[in-house]
Order: structure tokens, then C-alpha cells, then sequence
């Protein structure tokens, strides 16, 4: 069999660190930055679930700022609607990890090289603007956006978008995930799944299991080019 | 409008209080039992959710026993098979909320009398066991399970059976959760909803808002009884 013909990554947690707003949730609110960013990552996903069952579709854009301001209600953080547009701002420039460059360089310069896009619950402008923010629009072929179909993952139709808007068949697409959850979702879809496990976390109790769990990004081109990976 | 014909009730944060588990978990891991019941908590509903979007329905007892073996692992808690099984047949003995029983009778003696149900996501042989071990066999008419349809809520199916098996419609339902987004998925398939709000926690950013919110159940049957609602 040959090699995967495209690699797919989530976008927040995968390549972006959510976990970069803590400085501007710190700065705002001294004493609190870590506790308000673990809660709006928290409400955002959990809202993006539940608004999918409810079958109440609403972008991602209006789901982060859901979750900042039930965040701040329940920390007690009094959050002005300035405060709320500023801290949903800093989601346009979230930093790169830094494994993330990397690997995206190592995988570009492959022969053949495989096909990079991005497969994200953000909208499309979200996605372009911390793309941008972060040159990785010189080395991404596509930018996929769960808004074109209306529901967030692990949906199995967020997963479908990416293997008709590549033209490939699931289990050539090699799917990257940081989160256990779509890792799992994308297994199921039937992509082949890495999960960056960079926290060491145990896996998600789901009923499936990633076909590769890598403690980094860095581990990723290695293991595409040892042919380990087919 | 005549008055609600039935009262349909979530279980597991309303009637039953999850957090009774605590006392056992604190017994089997001095100093984390607080912990993990509520890592327990989170991620037996963040499964529910995300095998539901996912399609792969497992029962709640599965997901239940999937919940607390992860979140054991996330704690670092050595859980063996029979420590796992002592704490979910802890399930099966939830304590009553105090102000559940009152309620149940106030509405059990109203003229009319409305019908009392339960509308749960646990599987069947969980809820009867909780039911019978609080002796709310006597007052209630139906105990409904998720588990009729293969999926969890807020999916509107689940919302759904409870207007069949009762043969009303959505609007002659009133539906009372403890829990914010389960309030908001019934409210969305069109019940009549008490959200009861006993830990003064902000509203969940979902788009819908409940008919009522309450502090405690104790405050449902007067708000009936007054023909405040109807």
C-alpha cells in the first residue's frame, strides 16, 4: 500500500495553543488567567456538542463567545462587552505550538508529498485570520471549515467534508488530532488517526482507539517516511 | 389553558443527587473524593454527548463505568476492577435531593393530579434500582429511559418518547431538570420547562432560555397550585 496521500489537521489544540489567551486573560483578570481559560475552552466544547444534538447549529465564532461569557459569570469575572470582543480577538492570534512548524515543514518537503489542509469547527474566518496570523497559509492546500456543513465533530459529517473536498478515501487521508475526542470521532469516520498526546493524558473511554498516539508533533514525519505508516 | 397534565423529571441532578457518591469515592481515595465525583461527573456526560454525535450508542451504565475508569486514570487513582464496580453500584443507591420527596408528594396530592414521570438517560435496571431503593415506585407513573431510542440527550428523540408514552403534547409537559443544558434541549422540543437552579449557577449560553427557573424543587408545586403556570 502506498503512502497516506494527505494529512488532515484539527486546527485549536492540534497546531493552535487555545491555552495562549492565558496571558491576556491573566493580564485582565490577575490571579484567574489559567482557571477563566480552562473553563471557556471547557463551555465552548461542550456547548459545540450540545448544540449539535439540539440540532441549533450556531457558528463557532458565536460558541466561543458563549462560552467566554458563561465562563466569566460563573469565575464571578465581571467581563464588559469590551473584555469579551478583546479576549475573543485574541483567538485570531493564537500561537503555533512549537512542534507544529516543524512538522509542517518536514511534511512539505516530502517526495511525494502528501496533501495539507486543515479540518476545524472554526469558521472560515477565524481559520484564515490565525492561519495568517501564523504564515501557514504558504504551506496548507486547504482550509476546511465545519461550518460548511452546519454541525460541529465528531459529527461524522464534519469528517466527510474533508474526504469530498480531498477526493480521496477515508483511510488514505491520515487525520492529526490533539484532542482524544476527535481522534476518536475520526477513527470512527474511518481516517487514519494520530493523536498528539502531548499532555500524556489517558485515552479517551470511547470505544476506539487512535491507530498511532505520539507524545509530539516532531514524531509525525518520522513516522510517515519509515513507511510505518501506510 | 387548564394546568400542565404531567410533570416529567431528569433523574440524575434532580431527583438524585450524583455527588452522594462522594462520601464512597472519599472512603476508597482519602482526599480526592470530591475529585473524582465530579471528573466522574463531566466526562460520564461529555461520553453521553459524544457517543451520540459519534453513532456509537453505548448504554449509561457503560458509559458510566467508562466515565469514572477515566477519570481514575486522569487522577492517577490505582482503581481496581472491584474498586470500579463498588463505585458504580454506588449509582444504584443515590440519595434522594432533600427537597425531591416534599415535591413529589405536594403534586401527588393535587386535584387534578398531574402524571409523574421520570425521563432519564440511565438504562432501565439503573433506574428502577434508584427508584426502588428511594421508594419513588409509589408516586411515580413511568420511568423512561434514553435507552428506548439508542440515543442521549438534549437529542429531541429522547425528549420525544416521553411525549408518546404519555400521549401529549410537548406544550402539556412540564419538564423540571437540575441540569442547565438538559433544560435547554427540552426547551427547544417545545415542554414547558423548570430549570431547577440550586447552586445559583449562571444560565447555560445555548440560545434558550427556561420557562421557569427555580432554587429548589420545593418551589414547584406552589408555582403549579397559583395557576402561574399553565
Amino acid at each position: 500500500m502506498s503512502p497516506l496521500d494527505a494529512l488532515v489537521f484539527d486546527a485549536y489544540g492540534t497546531l493552535f495553543d487555545v491555552h495562549s489567551v492565558i496571558s491576556k486573560c491573566e493580564q485582565l483578570f490577575p490571579g484567574k488567567g489559567t482557571a477563566l481559560s480552562q473553563l471557556w475552552r471547557s463551555k465552548q466544547l461542550e456547548y459545540t456538542w450540545l448544540r449539535s444534538l439540539m440540532g441549533r447549529y450556531a457558528d463557532f465564532d458565536q460558541v466561543t463567545a458563549d462560552g467566554l461569557s458563561h465562563a466569566c459569570r460563573a469565575l464571578g469575572l465581571a467581563c464588559t462587552a469590551q473584555t469579551l470582543a478583546e479576549l475573543k480577538q485574541a483567538y485570531q492570534t493564537l500561537h503555533l505550538f512549537d512542534d507544529a512548524l516543524a512538522a509542517l515543514r518536514a511534511l512539505s518537503a516530502m517526495h511525494p508529498r502528501p496533501r495539507l489542509a486543515i479540518l476545524s469547527n472554526g469558521t472560515p474566518e477565524m481559520l484564515n485570520a490565525v492561519v495568517k496570523h501564523n504564515q501557514l497559509d504558504m504551506v496548507l492546500d486547504h482550509v476546511l471549515s465545519a461550518d460548511a456543513v452546519g454541525i460541529f465533530k465528531p459529527d461524522p459529517r464534519v469528517y466527510q467534508l474533508a474526504a469530498d473536498r480531498l477526493r480521496m478515501a477515508p483511510d488514505r487521508i491520515g487525520f492529526v488530532s490533539g484532542n482524544g475526542w476527535d481522534a476518536a470521532g475520526a477513527k470512527v469516520f474511518g481516517f487514519t488517526v494520530f493523536w498528539v498526546n502531548r499532555a500524556n493524558a489517558p485515552v479517551e473511554e470511547l470505544g476506539v482507539a487512535p491507530d498511532h498516539t505520539l507524545s509530539s508533533l516532531h514524531e509525525l514525519p518520522g513516522l510517515l517516511a519509515d513507511g510505518g505508516v501506510s
